[in-house]
């Protein structure tokens, strides 16, 4: 399936939850399959933290690999193209074709860099609800995305409820633990403790590169799991290419992170990982009510929860908090936990164990609302 | 009780398991109670990676805390020292009175830095054999430590069974998971990727203090659990000091580990914290036997290990992969895994919880040798 990001620009762009004003506001956004007549077959996919709009096909015959979540997009596939009409857009504040800290601000000429608004995730939704209107879709049949697109589509749910039919959130939860929120903050801390990061005001041709890594590499140990680990490197060693820091003897797992971390530093901007990790920090389905359950009822859609039973980032168990706080609110609620050892990025590993779910779920939905 | 650190230098020095010399080896030690005349009541206490020989009383009437382990040892205490002979060295590698990288190399005249040989847990354990024969103990009735300090009383009972009754090994294991050298591995990146690192040849006034820092906020989500972050910080906020990139809303678990990273590095030589997270990545009880439960049955002295529920680091189930072993093999062991929220930091505050297990185990031990 080919694939082509198209770009679409709000020049009176979006005011804030903050009451702050982002003008204009571009945004990256990828479509498969067609919106039918009735206008009813449109789903909204939602990437993770350092995602973007590509999350299916490929771009050309050069791409050495399809979007991140191809596995699950495309003809006969769970979000099936011969059926419905997918979209998905880069996130604002992201730093891959929508607008964030590493554009340029127009009033000044220079990116933003931390000129840029704190945005929250409702902002990433009200972005992407913009993007909608453009597109002509007043109601989605679904939304679905992982981890923090998790947090983003509960965030429609609760926001738009007359505009979303059901949602299947995916490896997500209500809030961030704290030991969450304890990583994210050990990772914006390497990268502005880089004295490369300059406040901010970094030479994009010179980036906190080291800093970035360190996070990434964070990043990475939290969303595999103990368990795969030991399956996949276990303690095997190998011998540095060069002596590192006099060790010349090296784990597998070693090489596998510092990868990692480079390779990360070529694609992603610094500032957006501060902003982005920010405001999934800050997410909360409970805010602004008396508790979380309250919070949570707001949802009314029917949802499909999965959650992976090794994800120690946003754990079953937090998952099953809130499918628990909106069965006791009478909603229509799935939740399957299951059985893996690849921790976090199990979402983006075992879709065989998963798929089919999606696809009943979503068959039930769209006949649900074709009685 | 007052303790004073005294220091013995070993002009010889020491040849490490790589035939590599330092010499001079100066050790910083502190001793608690009494040697008996047939010196039989000798206990050697062992620190953890960041740890020192203070491991018990005070300085002086200044101190704000007494030393690391104090709540265990003293007159009356576990390790009574009514009864017992307490000693505690500060490891080789280390940079609180033992010869380690931040030490001038009298050949050059200058710090060794990373001219310091690598070294591992047998060497450190061969420099505190060094210092237990100049006090001319020839038995130890016991030895106990935690973490890495637990792999080191291991590693005594397989290299020198017939100079240990017992050994009391706390929140450890025979080798480091994957997952456990992959956090090392990032902590040790964070401070190698430090521009004032320069190479291991920094200025001892103008340190890699952020990288150094970042280590230890990562090192200090690895002592607590999620469990433990629930319960003492939760999702509270506060407003931040100063605004820190531009985000002027802080997580308490937040302050707290940024405090942590910045107290440590007034405290903690950067290079040395490389060599021993090395040393504790690479110890493993099975290297050199064909399998890991023959290597652990090379520990034939009665054992008390002690290991804490919530501990994600050295994680129970690690520790009761060795006593399985030990079992198998016919050894005399003890197994308590205690019920804690507090994660790998259970063994610093958990005491009462455990110290009455190890005063059974020790007069048990000490019955059995004065029958």
């Amino acid at each position: 399936m080919l694939s082509t990001r198209k770009t679409v620009v709000f020049d009176e762009g979006i005011v804030l939850t903050t009451g702050e004003r982002i003008a204009p506001v571009t945004v990256a956004y990828e479509t498969f399959g067609t919106l039918n007549k009735r206008k009813d077959n449109a789903i909204l996919i939602v990437h993770a933290l350092t995602g973007d709009s590509h999350c299916a096909g490929y771009y050309g015959a050069a791409d050495a690999k399809p979007g991140w979540w191809d596995p699950l997009i495309g003809p006969g596939k769970a979000f099936d193209t011969r059926k419905y009409f997918i979209i998905c857009s880069n996130d604002l504040g992201g730093c891959q074709g929508t607008t964030g800290p590493s554009s340029i601000n127009p009033a000044t000429g220079a990116r933003y860099n931390l000129s840029f608004p704190v945005i929250t995730i409702r902002d990433i939704v009200n972005v992407q609800k913009k993007l909608l209107d453009h597109l002509g879709i007043e109601r989605l049949l679904s939304i679905s995305g992982g981890s923090m697109g998790g947090m983003n589509v509960l965030d429609w749910a609760v926001a738009y409820p007359e505009r979303v039919s059901s949602v299947i959130p995916v490896s997500t939860c209500g809030r961030l633990s704290p030991q969450g929120i304890a990583f994210s903050e050990v990772q914006r801390q390497a990268i502005i403790r880089d004295p490369k990061w300059h406040g901010g005001n970094y030479d994009p041709d010179d980036p906190p590169a080291d800093g970035l890594a360190v996070a990434r590499m964070i990043g990475h140990i939290t969303y595999l799991s103990s368990e795969s680990m030991h399956l996949k490197f276990g303690r095997r060693k190998r011998k540095a290419a060069e002596p590192e820091a006099k060790f010349d003897e090296k784990f597998e797992i070693e090489s596998y992170l510092q990868y990692q971390g480079s390779r990360f530093v070529e694609r992603f901007d610094a500032n957006s990982y501060l902003y982005l990790t920010k405001a999934m920090d800050f997410y909360d389905i409970g805010e602004g009510c008396e508790t979380f359950e309250e919070g949570a009822a707001r949802m009314q859609c029917k949802a499909l929860f999965i959650a992976f039973r090794s994800d120690w980032l946003f754990t079953p168990r937090e998952t099953g908090e809130l499918v628990d706080a909106l069965r006791k609110a009478g909603r229509d609620v799935e939740f399957h936990e299951i059985e893996s050892a690849y921790g976090h990025d199990a979402f983006l590993v075992e879709y065989p164990k998963y798929a089919y779910l999606l696809e009943r779920f979503l068959e039930r939905v769209h006949r649900f609302y074709n009685r």
